[in-house]
C-alpha cells in the first residue's frame, strides 16, 4: 500500500436506526424474520412502526457503522452513501462527521426520504432488521467519486447494497476503480439471505476482485452451501487474501492461503444488542490492517470493537475505540 | 375527585431530545449555561449541533416525559402539545402513543419544524438543555380541548411553556377550565432561570389556581428569593395543597399545610444522565395521587421513577414503571 490519503473509503446504504426492545413474541406476531435483514416498503414500515414500543434513533447503516468505528480508532476515513435534505438525513450527516469521517455527499433535494431501519431487539440481544431504504437505494454510479476511491488504501463495501440494481452498479464501479489503483477491496457478506439472493455473483466476486472478505458463519455457510465450519473454511481458503469469519461468542477465524488464525471473543458482561457486531469487527480489523499490524493484532482490535458495541443499544461505539484499545494494551498511547 | 375519564392531562412543549455526552470543557467552550434550559434560535442550534459528538435522538419535552411516566405506571393519560408533520414530529407522536398516552393533536402542515432540545450530558451526569422550540412555541389557546382538560382528575402544566406569550395563554385557558370543572391543577417550575423570568406571575399562580406544585430546591429558592431550605419550605407551606420539593440525591420533601414529609431518594448505582429526573418524579407522584395513595406512598413512587430515568441516557423510562413498582413492593401486582 502506498501513501494514500485515506485508510478506508466505505460505500453503503445510509440509514438511521429506529431501535426498540420488544418481547420475543413480537417477532412471530408481526411475521418478522428473526436475526435477518428484510427490506420493507413505506406501508409495511408504517404498520410495523405503529406496533413498536417507544424507540431511540441512532445513525446506522452497515458500512457507515464500520467507517465510524475505523475513525473512532483514529483512522482516516471517508464514506459514500445517499441521504435526503430531511431531518434524518441531517442526523446521519452530523453523526458520521462528528466522529471524524469525511462525508462529502450533497444531500438530495428531492426523491424519497432518508432511509431508516426498524431494529427490533429481543431479550436475547438478537436484532431483527426491517429496512426501508428510501433514497439510499438511489445511490447512482455517478455518485461514486473515483478519485476518492483511488485515494484510499482499502475500499469497504457492504453486501446489502447489492439488493438494488443501480447501487450494485455503483459498487461495481468503485471496485473497478479500487483495483485499477492497486488498492485493496474489502467486502462484507452482510446477511445470509442476502448471500442466497446473490449467490453466484458473490462467488465470482470472492474469486475475483475481493481481497478481504468479512462474514459470519451463517453467511459463509450460505455462500459455500454447507453447514460445516471446517468445510466452509476449506472452501474460502485461498479464494482471497484474507477471509474473516465471525462466530459470535466463539470469536472469529482469520483465514489466509497459508494459515487459519483463531481470535478469541472479547468477554462482555451484559450483551444488550448485537446490532453492529459484525460492522464494528470489520472496523477494528481494517484499522489494524491499514496501520501495518499483524493479522492476530488486527483480529484482537476487531473483537474489542465488537464487544463494545454489543454492550449497549445502537450500532455505533459510545466511547473512543482508540482510547479503549490503548487501555487494553492493544495500541500504543 | 369524581369519575373523570383521564387521571392526568399534560400540556407542554413537544420536543425531541438530541443527546450527546461531552467533556466538561464543552460547556465553557460553547458558552452554555450549565444545568439550565436556554432557548436557542435556528442559527445557534445549527452551530451548537455541529460541535456536538455523535448523538442519539429520543422523545422528550418535560410534561410529555411526565405523561409517558404516568402511563408507564398504568395511569390513563392524555397530552397536549404541538408538532409538525415532519420526521421528528412522527417520532414524537409514535413514542408518546406507544407508551399508552392519548395524543390526538393533528400535526401542523406548515410553520416551523418540530421542536428539539440539544442535550449536553457531562461526565458528572448533569444535563444542559439548549432548546429550539420550533412549532411547539405556536401552541394556540384554540389548540386546548377544554372538554379534554375537564375530563381529567389532574391537569399538569410545565413552566417552560410560560416563555412564549401565546402558549402562556394556552396554559391559562387550560388552568381556568380545570378549575371550573373542579379538578386539580399541578404545575412544575421547570428551571430556576425560568422562575426568575416569570417571578411575580408565578407567585400569584401558586397562591391562586395551583393545587400541586413541583420544583427542585434551586427553583423554590428562586421563587421565594432565598438560599435557605427551611425558609423556602416555610414560604411555600400553605400556599397550595401540596408542594413537592426535590433535592437530588437528598430525596424530596412533600409539603402540605399540615406537615412536611421527608421522602428518601431511591439509590442508583450509576447515575448516567439526570435529564428527566424531575419529570419522572412528578409522574410517580401524580400516578399515586390519582390512585388514592397516601402522600408518602406517592413520594416513594416518585423517587423510584426518578431513579430509573437517571440510570440511562434519555428522559423516558426504559422499563415498565408499573412492573418496577410492583417488584419493589410499592404497588400491588
Amino acid at each position: 500500500m502506498g501513501e494514500q490519503h485515506y485508510d478506508v473509503v466505505g460505500i453503503g446504504n445510509a440509514i438511521v436506526d429506529v431501535i426498540s426492545q420488544e418481547p420475543e413474541s413480537f417477532i412471530a406476531d408481526n411475521d418478522l424474520v428473526k436475526g435477518a435483514m428484510t427490506l420493507i416498503d413505506t406501508e409495511r414500515a408504517e404498520r410495523l412502526y405503529a406496533k413498536m414500543a417507544p424507540a431511540i434513533e441512532t445513525s446506522g447503516g452497515s458500512a457507515a457503522n464500520t467507517m465510524a468505528g475505523v475513525a473512532s480508532f483514529g483512522g482516516k476515513v471517508s464514506y459514500i452513501g445517499k441521504v435526503r435534505d430531511d431531518q434524518l438525513g441531517t442526523v446521519f450527516g452530523h453523526d458520521i462527521r462528528a466522529v471524524g469521517v469525511d462525508f462529502d455527499m450533497t444531500s438530495a433535494t428531492d426523491g424519497p426520504p432518508t432511509g431508516r431501519c426498524l431494529v427490533v431487539v429481543t431479550p436475547d440481544a438478537a436484532r431483527t432488521l426491517n429496512t426501508f431504504l428510501g433514497i439510499s437505494s438511489l445511490l447512482h454510479p455517478n455518485d461514486v467519486d473515483l478519485g476518492l476511491v483511488a485515494s484510499a488504501k482499502v475500499l469497504y463495501c457492504e453486501g446489502y447494497i447489492w439488493d438494488i440494481d443501480i447501487t450494485k452498479q455503483a459498487i461495481r464501479k468503485a471496485v473497478e476503480a479500487c483495483g485499477a489503483a492497486g488498492n485493496k477491496v474489502s467486502f462484507t457478506l452482510s446477511d445470509s439471505f442476502c448471500v442466497e439472493r446473490h449467490h453466484s455473483e458473490w462467488l465470482e466476486l470472492v474469486d475475483g476482485p475481493i481481497d478481504i472478505l468479512f462474514g459470519n458463519d451463517d453467511e459463509i455457510f450460505a455462500l459455500y452451501e454447507t453447514k460445516d465450519l471446517d468445510t466452509a473454511v476449506a472452501a474460502v481458503q485461498g479464494r482471497c487474501e484474507i477471509a474473516c469469519i465471525t462466530l459470535g461468542a466463539e470469536g472469529s477465524l482469520v483465514v489466509t492461503p497459508q494459515e487459519v488464525i483463531e481470535i478469541p471473543a472479547e468477554p462482555v458482561d451484559n450483551v444488550v444488542d448485537t446490532t453492529g457486531a459484525g460492522d464494528l469487527y470489520a472496523s477494528g480489523f481494517l484499522y489494524g490492517y491499514t496501520h501495518g499490524l499483524d493479522l492476530a493484532a488486527c483480529g484482537h482490535l476487531a473483537s474489542l470493537a465488537a464487544a463494545e458495541v454489543i454492550s449497549h443499544l445502537g450500532a455505533r461505539s459510545q466511547v473512543s475505540l482508540h482510547d479503549l484499545a490503548v487501555s487494553k494494551g492493544l495500541l500504543a498511547p
